[in-house]
């Protein structure tokens, strides 16, 4: 009997999947839906960047190096600069979007069977990659009473095993909004020295930090530069996410050599987003400050909205753009389907991303959900009014 | 002590990229090389397409679905009804070029430690992707003096194990230039049926075939609709190498539906170039007619000047735009450093790919190099003196 692979009988649905239909049916019957289940920024790109775009004046669309177009390089060697983390051209490899990057970097770091520490709740397609490559995620949690913070040192160590190769960490957070201080950081450093582990580090969305707070970028942590290995990308930083360009960062060379091998063999990232993301060094503070001042502004009302909620209970995001709420409901699955389903406030309503599949410890974040705030105010205030009504009918609401 | 995984130490380097050096060498000599090494057309794109791009007005460039944009994929069904593979949308899924849709078709066909059969000489990223997915690649030898056709089925069945899953084909072949007639490919069929196995068929080069020869299309193979996997790309057929757009085909649901959830995890495909692809059934018979005509003339141009060289042994190529040649050399990987470092006819030298690289049998292939003839006949045609001048002076020159 032909059959797939069990890799391909182990990866999950994704959560958002499962209430596309939902999200489908809610349109068809007219209603408006609020997609705050997905880091779908509405900000415009940066103009210079779409300028890029509109001049691209070759006959046809080349391939290009395997590491990227040389200005695409540069422009992000530029950025580095400009953010305090000064890299040689060599030490950055240009992916196909941040997805890409991780991907590349659990391959060669880990072999199938090894284990790769990952702090839940995560951005769920971590463990995509990893069951792609054939790596384990190993999850430890982190708790919403503690904002999401790093458990303590002993907690960490309690998860290591032989075949572990890598701790994984993202922060700002997906989809917590935490930002890791430099004791927390350290703790995590100190481990990969003690135990001989790589440092992967999701700094998508360094940028988006609020109240004055500052990101620490693990390239930073002294004594660590061989460890550890930045992911990033285009997408959130300048609303470039179909672009799909990212790129990989590390003082390890002999990383980067083994990224280079694998990147050979898929031949180039985009050029298309290369030729936009080539700006990237170009794009005025001023941009990116009114950016961020948005997303501070929308985190407030999103945040204060939820507060006033009874029942929910959140804390106030450090950065990215993302908050995880408890909700007052039996199942956050069941309660996201009804406000597809069964629910609308004068035809609009609300479609929101359950935390269970941020999770990998089965049970957990059964009443969580992620909320994305991104889009603009008003539209974030009728979305947050949607689920405050919602909360009043839903059949499973538990306050 | 900190080490890279075992995965990234097996990873070839590309035999290209162990000459790009001693090309930006000649290149900084102040010699130009015509790059005969790489499937790089120089065709311009269809205007139609390109316009797409240029009244692309967006404000940002946004997440599209996992499976591809809509506009792109009915335009992949729409072509290929008029190719007569007539396919719902369900049966097509957008991915990151030709590359991806290998990887993916892999992961979800095989596990790690199964084996796929692969005709070699064969495309070198085929065993990057497969190493990728830890999976293993067992070649089975097609040889220049039976036209690099497939041999009788005793000796494909051979290579056969309790965990092979799949049998690679790729007609028009790179780096070969084959096309696989009727009777070969109901050979490789009736194995796959026999032997419970899936088809994974690379047909990117689908159009370019010569002399009035026809290509078939895996698909079309009775009794094996379940079996068959195409995996394709906008890449070679509009010069879109770089946009990075591909897809895979199948008739088999349970497969498609496996690859939407891998395909999930790195979100999806690149926007910009399926804007420009969308236009792909749009795309007018006489560019196409046009394209195939100048590479049937390529194809004449390369094969007659390499046929009257003393000592080089080709065959006429049926498609692609690849052929592979026997060179009167001791070692190819040699004589194409030799071409790059130390010779030039007037300023200019020729890049070829050595064909050991596509072989899988170690050994194989030494003084035979594969030469794509994707430049202007006016290049090709000096391209071909500086190979027939350096025969002369190569120090490893056999005749």
């Amino acid at each position: 009997m032909l059959k797939l692979s069990d890799r391909a009988d182990r990866l999950p649905a994704s959560p958002i999947r499962r209430l596309a239909p939902f999200a489908v049916a809610a349109a068809k019957r007219g209603v408006t839906v609020h997609h705050l289940n997905i880091g779908q920024p509405d900000i415009p790109s940066p103009p210079e960047l779409l300028a890029r775009l509109r001049s691209f004046d070759q006959p046809n669309v080349a391939y290009g190096p395997s590491e990227g177009l040389p200005e695409m390089v540069e422009a992000v060697r530029r950025y580095h600069e400009k953010v305090g983390l000064p890299l040689e051209r060599e030490e950055i490899f240009i992916t196909t979007g941040g997805s890409e990057a991780l991907l590349f970097v659990l391959a060669v770091v880990a072999d199938p069977g090894d284990e790769v520490l990952v702090f839940e709740p995560f951005y769920t397609n971590y463990s995509g990659f990893a069951e792609m490559v054939g790596v384990r995620t190993v999850p430890v949690t982190t708790r919403a009473e503690e904002g999401y913070h790093l458990p303590p040192a002993a907690e960490i160590e309690s998860k290591l095993t032989a075949r572990t190769r890598a701790i994984m960490i993202c922060s700002p957070n997906n989809p917590t909004g935490t930002v890791y201080g430099d004791e927390e950081l350290e703790r995590v450093a100190a481990i990969c020295r003690d135990r001989d582990l790589y440092l992967i580090s999701d700094e998508v969305y360094r940028e988006f930090t609020y109240d004055g707070l500052k990101h620490r970028s693990a390239l930073t942590l002294p004594g660590l530069e061989q460890r550890v290995v930045l992911t990033d990308s285009l997408s959130k930083r300048v609303s470039m996410c179909g672009a799909r360009v990212g790129w990989i960062a590390s003082k390890n060379r002999e990383l980067l050599d083994a990224v280079l091998r694998l990147g050979q063999t898929r031949l180039c990232p985009p050029t298309l987003g290369q030729v936009m993301g080539a700006g990237l060094a170009d794009i005025p503070q001023a941009y990116m400050d009114d950016v961020i001042a948005e997303y501070g502004r929308r985190r407030d009302l999103v945040f204060e909205a939820l507060s006033k909620i009874d029942g929910v209970s959140v804390r106030k995001p450090e950065g990215a753009f993302y908050l995880c709420a408890g909700l007052p409901v039996d199942d956050a699955q069941s309660f996201a389907e009804f406000l597809l389903e069964q629910f609308d406030v004068d035809g609009e309503t609300t479609m929101i991303a359950p935390a269970d599949g941020f999770y990998a410890t089965p049970g957990m974040g059964r009443s969580e959900a992620r909320i994305a705030y991104v889009l603009d105010r008003e539209r974030l205030g009728r979305a947050m009014t949607v689920i405050e009504k919602a909360l009043e009918l839903y059949p499973g609401t538990t306050r």
